[in-house]
């Protein structure tokens, strides 16, 4: 039986910091940096996160995270791939979350995707996540991909993964 | 610690049967009932189900299942309630149960939902549903929810329901 890998969709297959860093810029006319908001959770970081994401679109245009759909097309055949993102927080963005997998991940099927409040209940065996909250709670083997809100966290219990060549090498 | 108890939505929480009905007699001109139907899928049994359910709106405005939000009300007391809905398959149904959920079932927060393509992955104790496939593969106890697509299951293992009111019966 092939495991079962969960995989975060913002901050790991779309890249919604680039579309923070912009939005705050053009919002704000200050440029922010990584390091600047590192340890930061994105609230934090962007007191004008809630309003953006809470708006719908936000989530239909972002950018693919490098190479991870590629390599994603790859873990499925080898791994029983399941792409879960805590998205029922704010009811715009469901719709646009699917279509967006649908255009940059059309090998992924309707059947692996998950919408939900808390990870903490889905069986599997491996997790791609940049939330500690998710990853802490996991009992299997767990990959923290680098954010700048992780940037700050030190648990050896997470392999840290900062780019999808990385996990290409580590899982296949 | 709480129990887990998966909570179905469609033919459970809202009375999509109720909606078919009466958007198959609109454009048909025929009035179907139930025992008409039993045993076939809704597809089959509505041609044009899957163009409905396709289109933004038609989840939004279903009726609630008699009983349902005062008996999943008191269920929450006791049990940790999660509600489920094989809902990506639709992207455009997505914003629309989640909002009528928001309307119906206002004590259900958005940690407690799940939209997914496959329930079996979900760890939970109990599972309350209308459809053989989700109730079949899970491995703990069943509840069938009588609907017309079930109506000529006679699966001893799932415990059959058909009222909120008998649910409350039993579970409360």
């Amino acid at each position: 039986m092939k495991k079962r890998i969960l995989i975060d969709m913002d901050g790991v297959l779309a890249d919604v910091y680039a579309r923070l860093f912009e939005m705050h810029e053009k919002e704000t006319g200050k440029k922010l940096s990584p390091d600047e908001i590192a340890g930061k959770l994105e609230a934090e970081a962007f007191p004008s996160q809630r309003r953006w994401v809470s708006e719908p679109g936000f989530f239909r245009t972002l950018p693919v995270m490098k190479g991870s759909s590629e390599v994603v097309k790859k873990l499925s055949q080898k791994y029983d791939v399941i792409i879960v993102s805590l998205a029922t927080e704010f009811p715009n963005s469901l719709t646009d979350k699917i279509l967006w997998l649908h255009d940059h991940f059309p090998f992924i099927s309707w059947k692996q995707i998950v919408f939900c409040g808390d990870k903490s209940f889905i069986k599997a065996d491996i997790m791609i996540d940049d939330h500690p909250k998710n990853l802490d709670v996991f009992p299997g083997k767990t990959y923290i991909f680098t954010q700048p809100l992780n940037m700050l966290v030190n648990n050896s219990r997470h392999a840290r993964v900062s780019s999808w060549a990385e996990i290409e090498q580590i899982l296949l």
